[in-house]
Parts: structure tokens; sequence; C-alpha cells
């Protein structure tokens, strides 16, 4: 399997693009994207489990469910259209009815995606406009992924996408995408916006399932303030023209492509924790040796989310007792004084806890390992054979700032 | 019912101090106290939930669950003496027992406290010379009272000590203590460090229900930074100098003395989420109309712990949607679309939200509301009759400040 480029239209038959249509504030921030699929393509989706949904997320649940097919994702940043009641719903739906339009297709096969502030309702002469604009740029390219990618922003820093090759039934496929998240990020079984489109053919059922496994695994392991939001939503587009006989068993075919959704969303988990609002630090936990993978998977979380450590990690101070705290919190099964915790980093590794009390270390040591910009910690419950990983990054005086006053 | 003054010891024959034994860094900061009744009190307590839990916390626990009467709290802060193993249960009980050989008790009747720096051992010799200097020096006064709460003290910024006057049987009682805790604050069952001091007499049974009742309603609807401590006690010692018939069902004088017990223990909560590392402002959340108890719990607590929200109080940003967010994600059965939200201060009272969409308001006003140093939210869920009131505060630049190097 290869790292290659083109993000969102890396895989045969995906056009995207993005711009400013005038929904942020500001005069140059792009806030629109479009992705569509040459053919109408099967279609997946995971959404946030927060009883506040926005409304494009309701209109996408209704698609995924009651839709074989989806034909294009229509993606505007810097209002959420979370909390916006029946003017929200029925603004999503003209959302799709333009595009739709536009295109030339149903607007049953246009999904909707929202981010930004809660509450405010969209501008929709921007929008109108904005699909307008968008529909005769859209293009398969390094380039047009690259705008969409940025168009799809809000308090993230950096643009996340990400594509790989791998072999399906003798034949080269590929999947690719884009995601963004930054801030209000804790997801639970949704995770933030992540849109990925892939050429391989596989039946709705197993790509559903194949999204779920993954996701469970790599977006809703990260936390970057442990507010879930209300408009977490992953959606995958599989249009089938690498040409491969119909994945609809889980054969080596499904679990290739399970691993190459895998390689993607791990990018993506990683590089949001990274990206975490005012982060200096991407944290990777793992937990070892546990008696179950839920406990593996409570420990790791709950030290991946708990602000003492976070602050801890941002001050390279190596408080391993806020760790060790952490996991007594977390509700996981596990005997603390059995522990042994490691921290790792390209600077060293060092044991700081053996068997739940302090080990003979260094701290200047320690806080050399500390000064990296991926800290790797490791807690060795030593009383099963389950294992976890979550990913968190540290709490710091501009996560204060940025949503001190997110809104001005 | 009145406050009166005297803390810890403004109960009849309640006796404390607290000066400098040298435990702390430093060479001026308080580190021990020792509170003391003159005859054998009856005692209750509660503890943290937490797997991980202190040396002390054991200890106590096991004094609480198996004896009647307990006659002597000594603490210390400084070294929390957690993640210390058989080494630091052996320090505890030393240090009960250098505290009864002092005053010629019982060890079993000396409850022994600790906070401070998570994994690092207790220095017995500074202790022992503490308790040595402590024990002629206990005196019932004002003074004593003060000394005492303030050597408690770690990263609080103000010593946090009331009593209050009622009667019980015809007779004055007083129920007075002192408290300690601002970081490493989201107490479950348990509590941060509380030593509460009561004349009335009482059977140990009802003490026991009354501190549990009390203690769910206050200190455990307080949050800081969502990390449930190691070493969250507290303890009440009812020495029955009140002369009066004892409490042992629950008629007119329980009820007395638990709406005593629940003032006493509510000033601390909210003192406990003012004080909040690096807090700014109080923020108290009533969740009102909510279908149980449980979800209006649920409700309050999450509103009061999201990042989100406490990054935007510290901007006084009126970002509502983070607080329906919050709500959202709490786990509590609600319909967002009917939930109003209102913020109140000694500046004015907006309605933010009606129906789950944003009300009329003036961004300008909100803000002065939220200027107040005591800011408090309702969220009206207009579904049912139940409510619960959690207590926070915002999320600063100085609490990650004070924790990304907390132990130097």
């Amino acid at each position: 399997m290869n790292n290659i480029n083109g993000g969102v239209c890396a895989a045969k038959g995906f056009k995207a693009y993005g711009l400013r249509a005038g929904i942020k504030a500001g005069k140059t921030n792009k806030d629109m994207a479009l992705v569509y699929s040459e053919v109408p393509a099967t279609v997946a989706g995971t959404f946030t489990l927060n009883k506040v949904q926005a409304a494009p997320v309701k209109w996408d649940k209704y698609l995924v469910e009651n839709f074989e097919k989806a034909q294009a994702i229509i993606i505007n940043s810097g209002v959420a259209n979370a909390c916006t009641g029946q003017i929200g719903i029925d603004n999503t739906e003209k959302t799709a009815q333009f595009v739709a339009d536009e295109i030339g297709i149903k607007k049953y096969n246009v999904l909707v995606a929202s981010t930004g502030v809660i509450g405010a309702q969209l501008p929709m002469d921007a929008i109108e406009k904005g699909i307008k604009d968008l529909v005769p740029k859209v293009t398969h390219s390094e380039d047009a992924a690259q705008l969409a990618a940025e168009a799809i922003m809000t308090t993230d820093t950096i643009s996340k996408q990400t594509a790989v090759e791998f072999t399906v039934d003798n034949k080269t496929s590929v999947i690719g995408g884009m995601c963004k998240g930054s801030g209000m990020i804790h997801p639970n079984m949704g995770t933030m916006l992540g849109f990925i489109t892939t050429d391989v053919l596989i039946s709705k059922d197993l790509l559903q399932e194949a999204l779920l496994e993954v996701v469970n695994k790599t977006f809703n392991m990260v936390s970057v303030d442990g507010d879930t939001s209300t408009n977490d939503s992953v959606l995958v587009l599989a249009n089938g023209l690498t040409g491969n006989a119909i994945i609809n068993e889980k054969n080596d075919d499904y679990y290739s492509f399970l691993e190459a959704l895998n390689k993607v969303c791990l990018f993506f988990a990683q590089n949001i924790a990274a990206d975490g609002e005012g982060a200096t630090k991407l944290f990777e936990v793992n937990v070892v040796n546990a008696k179950s993978y839920e406990d593996a998977k409570l420990l790791s979380k709950s030290i991946a989310c708990s602000s003492l450590t976070k602050a801890a990690l941002f001050g390279m101070d190596a408080n391993w007792g806020r760790i060790l705290c952490a996991m007594g919190y977390s509700g996981a099964d596990f005997d603390p004084e059995k522990v042994d915790i490691t921290i790792e980093s390209e600077f060293g590794k060092i044991n700081l806890v053996e068997n739940g009390m302090a080990s003979d270390y260094s701290e200047d040591e320690a806080t050399k390992v500390l000064s990296s910009k991926k800290v790797i910690g490791w807690a060795d419950c030593k009383q099963g054979n389950e294992k976890a990983t979550a990913w968190g990054c540290d709490l710091t005086y501009d996560y204060v700032k940025i949503n001190g006053d997110y809104r001005s």
C-alpha cells in the first residue's frame, strides 16, 4: 500500500473544488467546497451521537439510511446550521436542491455538511452563489482537492488530506479523502467532518460495516477538548470505477479495503489531534495488557482527555501522578499497583512508573523527551492482553485564547 | 440559622492549629494542621471513588467503617501520599501513631489527610516535628481555625471556612468546618478535602446518611477541570457537646441538622468552584424542569464541565451554542428544541435561547452580564419538574499556567 497525492480527488472519477462564497467573516477565507463523483457512488456514513444534531446531519442520516447511492457532497464552513429549527432544515434541503439543479441530478443524491458557529442561520444568497460558482469548476486534480480541503477548515491551522493506493481483484484502487477538526473534538461514534472517496466497487452493507469498524478505532479515539460536536459526520462515497468484481463478502479484497480505509482514517485521527486548537504537541496514548478492550479504551481515552495531564504535557512536566489519577477515574477495571508508565519521543524513552510507584528517572531527561512535537505514552497494565490507542494534544494558552472569543 | 465565625473551631469543644512543618517547597508556606475534639466524636466520611486512592484515604475509610468515634484529624499539604505503595501506607499509620502518642489517645482515633503532589513520599522527619509543634498549640479560637484553614491549602488562593448556628432540642448548636480544593476538582461521591465539626449529638448512622445526602448535592456538583482526585475526602466529627437529646431518628432536629450541614457544604462547594485554578468567575448552572433529577444532574454538570463553555465564559462571549451542545452530549434525555437558556448576574438577566434557537438579544448586553465575577446560567427544559444545580468556573490562561508546571 502506497501513499499518493490527490486527497479527495485521488480516486478515479472524483472531482472537487473549494472557494470563497462569503459565509465566513473577513474577505479572503474560503468557505465552500463541492465533491462530485462522475457516476453515482455507494454511500456510507457515521454521525454524532449528540442529542443536538445539526440540520445537515439529519439530512445526511436520512439519505444514508434510505438511499443506496449519492453523487455529490456540498460543504460550507463558517456556520454550523445547528440549533436553527425548521428554517435550518429547509435551508439544508434548499442547498441540496441548488446543487442538484445546477449539476442535473436528484437532490436525494446530494449530501450536505456544515461546520462553524452554532445558532446562526445559513446566508442562503451566499450559498446559492457559491454553488453556481463551484459546479462548473470541479476538477479531478491535486490542486482542486487542496482547495476543497482548505475550504472546509474553521480553526484548523493546516488542511488535512491523504490518499492511498492498494490492490483489489488485481486492480489498482484508491481511497482518498479530506477532513477538518480542531476544536469541539471528542467524537462519540460519529466524528468531526470527514469525506472519503474510493473507486472500489463494494456493497453498501460492507461499506458501512467497514466504516464503523475503522471509525471506532481511529476518529472515535481522538479528543481535543471533551466536547462532542453537533455536526460530526464521516461520509464515504465508493463509485466502483476500479472495475473490480464487487466486494460483497469478507474475502481478501475486503480486508485489503479495510486496511486501506484504516490507514486513511488513522492519518486523519492523528492529524486532527496534532492540530487541536492551540496544541503544540500530539499525544499518543497506548494502553497495553489490559483486561479487556473496553478497559484499554476507557483508560487510554481518560488519559488523553485529562486537562491536568494535557497542561503538564504543555509544560513538559513529567507529572505522571496525573496519568495514574486519570486511569483511576476512567471507570476501567485495573489494579493501579501493577501499572508501568513510559514516555517516548525521538529524544528518548523513559520509564516513569513501575508497579504504580515512581521509578528512578531523571526529571531533566523526562523534560527532554516531552519537548518533542509528538509524545507517545505507554501504560502497561500487566493484567491481560488487550490494548487500545487514543490521540490527544496538550492544553495551552492558545486553546483558551481561541475559545475565549471564537465568534469575533 | 445564622452564620458565625470560627470555622472548624466554632463548635463547642473543638480546637485546631496550623503551621509550617517544612513539607512544601519554599520557606514560608504553612503545610500542617491538626483538628482536635476535647471528647471523642462520632465520625462520618465520604471518599473518592477513584481506583487510585491515596494511603490516608484507605486509612480513613478503614476507621470510618470500623470505629464509632474519632478525636483528631491530622492534615498535611504539599505531598498527597498517593501512588506511594506500602511505604505510603506505613507512613500514614506512623503519622496517626505520632499524633496519638503526643496527645495520649489511640491511633485508631486519629484520621489522616494529605494533599499535594502525587507520587512523592512523605518527609517523615518534618511530619514528626510538625506534630510535636502542633499538639501543644491547638486552641479553641478563630485565629487557630484560620491558621488551620491556611495550612491545608495547595493552589487555593483563599482559605475556605464557614460556620452556622442553629437550634436542636431547644439548644444552640453549631456546625463549622474548613475545606481546600482548587485543581483536580471533579468529585465523584467523595470530594476534595473537607473537615466539618459539630457539637450536635447524633447517631453514627444518621450522621453518615446526612453527610452523603448533602455531599451529593453540594461537593459532588462541583467541577473545576473534570479530574477526580485520588485524595478526595470529607470528614465530619460530631462531639455531642451541645448536650441535646441524641438525634437517632428523622425528626425535626434531624432536618434542622441536615439544613445546617447543607448550608456549610454549599458554601464550600461554591467557594471551591469560585477559587478554581486560574478562575476569574464562579459559574452556577441551574437546570430546571427536567424529566428526572438524574437528567437535571447530568445536564447541569455537563454544562459546567464543558471546556468550550468555560473558555467562552472567560472571554465573556455569550456563545450559547456550546451550552446546548454540552447538554446534547450529556447522556440526559431531553428535547433540545424545547430548551430556553438565560444568563444572569448583578448586571442583568438576558434570555439567549428560546425553544432551542437564538432569541433576539443584544451581544453587548450579554457581554455585560458575563463580566460579573459570578454568572448564573439557567437552562429550562420545559419537560418535567426536576431541577439540579452545578458549580464550575471559567477556563483561563492561568489554569494552563498553574498546571503546566505545578511541581516546580
